[in-house]
């Protein structure tokens, strides 16, 4: 039977499950594909360190060129994680010809244009499934099973921290700190859980699904962004007294207007599908134009979904490395400079607006007039009476369509009046 | 740049869909692939039959050998249905060193093995996508997604036209007869419905998944199939009034007494995410040991799904085809006839019972009393005074778990008795 060897790079969640799958499946896999699989060699960068799973001695190293440059080592998985090095390994690993497989979601999100540009090159596999949504084999639908397919849109949630804190929040009455708290203790939230709570994650995994959609690279950094770190509690509950629960989307479809890319929480009527999704769970929502709609969910991160994702990656490889064949289908083309994405300020949602204003008549009239003069229509009111909180009420509306650059205006000459307290709470309603 | 050709045998519903499919996207799959896909002969039965599509007459064939013996094609897609000629069609392609693409899950279902076992042997692809789940990709999943898993479990509504009805009735309280009436008019049932009613469209489904999980051809015959013909909407309210939806399941376990697959329809705890597929939408849930829980969704028929799911495996067929290469992910093998499959009657479940009694005191512990003799134990019972139905009242109890054949035994005796006016309804809950 022929041995094809592997590399990993990285001993950390993501390595470690990798190791652990191949261990227990080693033989399930010879089975199936008929080739024996040897993790060769790891990279770690602490060779001290220790680990539980035992991996021998011999496969451990901390240099690079052990594995970039051994003639045996047929595939790579950069497990590492960060922009550099892993950015500068992966070049290097498809340059030295190797098939790479990588579960590095920023260095895609913001380099796939020249990485996929030099896979396509060197004819080499670069397999990224598990970059976005864990064990959920999203980018195989988008790229393979949907190839018939003009995808029309994506909706997706796409980042395990913020539904559970979001979910915590919302079922258990927690604030959002408490809920963050929680979803540390349980391993949900890294310590800084930064790119989490400030949708980047979020972005990183939308730009690679849209770029695989639209078939042209879209770096990260050009995608509008919105985190959940200013939700509170108070707006998840009036949100539910309208009929809505509040998700963080990631979105991308392609409309007359051009490419509208964006991450954002929203306001999803309780009868939407994607409500339905709970906790730390997944859930990417496609629409082709043939398949129609194709809703995808699972767990969106943690080392074995993960490992999971690895190793659909290193079979691909093989398969293509077994018969000298490069990938047909192809990777997104290059950064399209001129590509239209189209800019949330020109975009029209209907609105959830929460004013924090002094408890006094008129108030109401007030603040209807100046949205009235922005041509921004109310189409629901909840008004609530005095208030723990010193001073200030708050007002709840939803709006009828508006763009939003009409909202923005109108929201900054509403704070600055004097019966307004706080800055006024603003979420988008996805329909 | 290079031409592939394409032939199609029937040109009905799917076989549209694939033309038009191809029509629409021939130059996107060009610039995404690589390649010209060409349809260049389609076998109908009858030439003199107007459609609507605009195929050129020199496309059109009725002599398979046109088709068989030209060495141009590369490609054939069976997309016929029925057993024969279908059958001897893949067969005869195969041999002739064609790569075979089949929606057709009867001909899996029942000739996996040794249809399989010639892909094989051929070194031929045998692509499949379109036999279960219309544009959903589960077999692309679970042969090469998941394939770094033991998968433990499988369960789907993969059928349609029962979930439809299952849906109207309960929701807009519809009789069986309305509902399945109603779904042949909005082109969800066939005009002989009986396939799906009686669940073996469903057990030719689960049969090619199951096989496709567990690595060995599980013929449908061997599935024990119950359908829904002998649902009554008051089951679906009395389950409702629980806390449990019915729905048509198809479910594949290995458990460490065998591999237990079967269709049947059963109450699902309304927070269970299987009761929110509605309507003729499928879903499937497979849970992996590495993958954890994926859940897949989309509509499981239709002529433009099931032309995605065509494409996407015509262009794996192009990919295999365009290096020489054969599949290296292997079929499932050949029957195992020693496989353990259990008996529905060994396994264990919670059940629903509807009696149909005379309404008259001491009936509930007559019945209570037979339950108690065959070791069935009792968790909730609802009597309804009067009713409207002359002389027969229900009484609807639900079970602690109980072997089947404890059941089959119980009933038995209690349709016996004179108090009881109507064969007793039972029905499984799956938990």
């Amino acid at each position: 039977m022929i041995r094809i060897n592997i590399a990993l790079l990285g001993l950390g969640t993501v390595g470690q499950g990798v190791y652990e799958l191949w261990l227990r499946h080693r033989e399930r896999l010879r089975e199936k594909v008929g080739v024996d699989l040897e993790i060769k060699k790891i990279l770690v960068r602490d060779i001290s360190k220790r680990r539980n799973i035992g991996v021998p001695d011999e496969k451990i190293t901390v240099n690079f060129e052990e594995i970039c440059q051994d003639r045996d080592i047929s595939i790579v998985c950069e497990l590492m994680g960060g922009i550099e090095p892993a950015k500068t390994y992966i070049r290097r690993l498809l340059e030295a010809g190797k098939q790479v497989v990588t579960a590095n979601k920023a260095v895609l999100a913001e380099y796939g244009g020249e990485i996929f540009e030099l896979a396509t090159k060197r004819g080499a596999y670069l397999g990224f499934e598990a970059s976005v949504g864990g064990g959920i084999p999203v980018i195989k639908i988008l790229r393979e099973a949907l190839i018939g397919n003009r995808v029309e849109s994506i909706l997706g949630i796409i980042n395990g921290t913020t539904n559970y804190i979001l979910t915590r929040m919302l079922e258990n009455n927690l604030s959002f700190e408490r809920a963050l708290e929680e979803a540390k203790q349980r391993g949900y939230a890294e310590a800084d859980p930064t790119l989490d709570l400030t949708g980047l994650d979020s972005a990183h995994k939308i730009s690679i699904l849209a770029s695989l959609a639209f078939g042209v690279f879209i770096p990260s950094h050009r995608i509008y962004v919105e985190g959940i770190n200013e939700i509170d509690l108070m707006d998840l509950k009036f949100a539910k007294q309208f009929g809505y629960i509040v998700k963080l989307l990631a979105e991308a479809r392609e409309s007359r207007k051009g490419f509208e890319i964006r991450v954002y929480p929203a306001l999803l009527p309780e009868n939407h599908i994607l409500t339905s999704i709970r906790l730390n769970y997944n859930a990417i929502y496609i629409k082709g134009d043939f398949v129609g709609d194709v809703l995808l969910y699972g767990l969106g991160a943690g080392k074995e979904p993960t490992a999971s994702a690895v190793m659909s990656d290193i079979v691909s490889a093989v398969e293509y490395l077994r018969f000298n064949k490069f990938p047909l289908i192809k990777y997104p083309l290059r950064e399209d400079k001129d590509l239209r994405l189209v800019s949330v300020k020109d975009s029209v949602f209907r609105y959830y607006f929460r004013f924090s204003v002094v408890d006094r008549p008129g108030v109401l009239s007030k603040i209807s007039g100046v949205l009235g003069n922005h041509g921004i229509s109310i189409s629901s009111v909840v008004q609530i009476g005095r208030q723990i909180r010193k001073g200030a009420v708050p007002i709840v509306m939803l709006t009828h369509e508006t763009r939003e650059e009409q909202v923005v205006k109108a929201l900054e000459e509403i704070d600055q009046l004097d019966i307004v307290k706080a800055k006024t709470k603003r979420l988008r309603i996805f329909e």
